[in-house]
């Protein structure tokens, strides 16, 4: 049977999601409490997409194949009595066998999160970007507006992205202000390697006008990714929720 | 020249406050900053009072004396600079001779953060502690008001207290039930040791129906720590604000 999961983990103390040899990834760590619940049987796990070292996920995806009959709602405190702290199995659900955590995706939501007091809040330092420089929204409202749609994000993903297709669609952007923080929201069908944290620094330089709203179309064409913002910091990142139909 | 400094710490990698052989401390850590800027001279600092391992400030406060000829709003940023990111100091003031850090203090504001999500919040586990049990607000309101005043807190505080008048006020306790969080605040004139934990412990057990709102005399009158609720964990913990004259 094919078990679907969403899970939440905090990224500070990973090298990111995906298996390295002889580093904590979120994988490997959900692998090791899955093959222990199924008495040494080794179980691979296949998630939504990757997340990189320090990013975070609040509804990360990811199934995999069991023979264990545990009802779909024991599953999150069978798995989280064997997984370390930082990592959380918030829900999980018995699947079709057609379903794929990654191939399966419609949209995923990313969010971003600045914090703009003038001293650090110790409580946020691993959770948002210390960026206590004063920005234009409205300038960077602008930018958004023209970064929506449909269009070839070559010079926002990181230049060593291995991907052909570089055309995604960005459905909506946001940017909430919440007392000191400032919230930058996407969702998209598809998002390339780096490509929201690049996004968020080319905003950031836009709100402080290093850059122009105006030049947005003029880094669109030019793809190449030393037109665009430098890329901030992971800590900043959460993968906030993975979309599926139905 | 004598600073007064507002500071706050994560207190999750702290054996606490004060100053212990071979131990990672808050004030061990200050102290070393403080004596790095200060070219090797050593330099002690008084606090407000201690906090336990594990126990959260946002608005601790402590003085030094120094020779050093720094602006006040340039203190921060120069500690800051030399202190782990887990330390931060929020404001400094010169301060006239007389003031004690320790001994004019007026009143402490502590906070203590519950979260009643079923499934552990992962971005909040050592911010809050995780009760996801079910509680009769109104029980524990009705506790709190039995609770403040002038009161011996013998049966509220560790019974290995060295303190001998164990006599304190409680001005406000206020209960505040925000999203999936509840925070008990209290505001009193001093707070001995474990007080706010096991006064916390009482009230959940009180709202849990454990204990009775109108076992909180006999507690009092008992002056036994065993007639009391447990005393709940130190990372829930926050020393928020000391308050002083002017």
């Amino acid at each position: 049977m094919k078990v679907k999961c969403t899970v939440s983990y905090d990224g500070s103390q990973f090298y990111g999601y995906q298996v390295q040899p002889n580093k904590r990834t979120v994988q490997s760590e959900i692998e090791e409490a899955l093959t222990k619940l199924h008495k040494g049987e080794k179980i691979k796990i296949f998630a939504s997409g990757r997340t990189d070292a320090s990013v975070h996920a609040v509804g990360q995806v990811f199934h995999f194949e069991t023979n264990l009959r545990i009802p779909d709602d024991r599953w999150p405190f069978a798995l989280n009595s064997l997984l370390p702290e930082d990592i959380v199995i918030k829900s999980a659900a018995y699947v079709e066998h057609e379903f794929h955590a990654r191939f399966d995706v419609v949209k995923k939501e990313y969010r971003y999160i600045i914090n703009q007091e003038k001293i650090q809040d110790v409580f946020k330092r691993k959770y948002c970007f210390h960026y206590p420089y004063e920005i234009d929204l409205q300038s960077i409202e602008k930018a958004c507006d023209l970064l929506l749609g449909t269009h070839d994000f070559t010079s926002f993903c990181a230049a060593k992205t291995e991907v052909e297709d570089k055309v995604r669609t960005l459905y909506s952007i946001e940017v909430i202000k919440e007392e000191n923080d400032i919230i930058f929201r996407f969702i998209g069908n598809g998002f390339l390697y780096n490509m929201v944290r690049i996004l968020v620094g080319t905003l950031l330089e836009i709100g402080q006008g290093i850059k122009s709203f105006e030049d947005i179309p003029a880094i669109f064409k030019g793809l190449d990714r030393r037109l665009s913002g430098k890329t901030v910091p992971g800590h900043g990142l959460y993968l906030w929720k993975v979309y599926y139909d139905n």
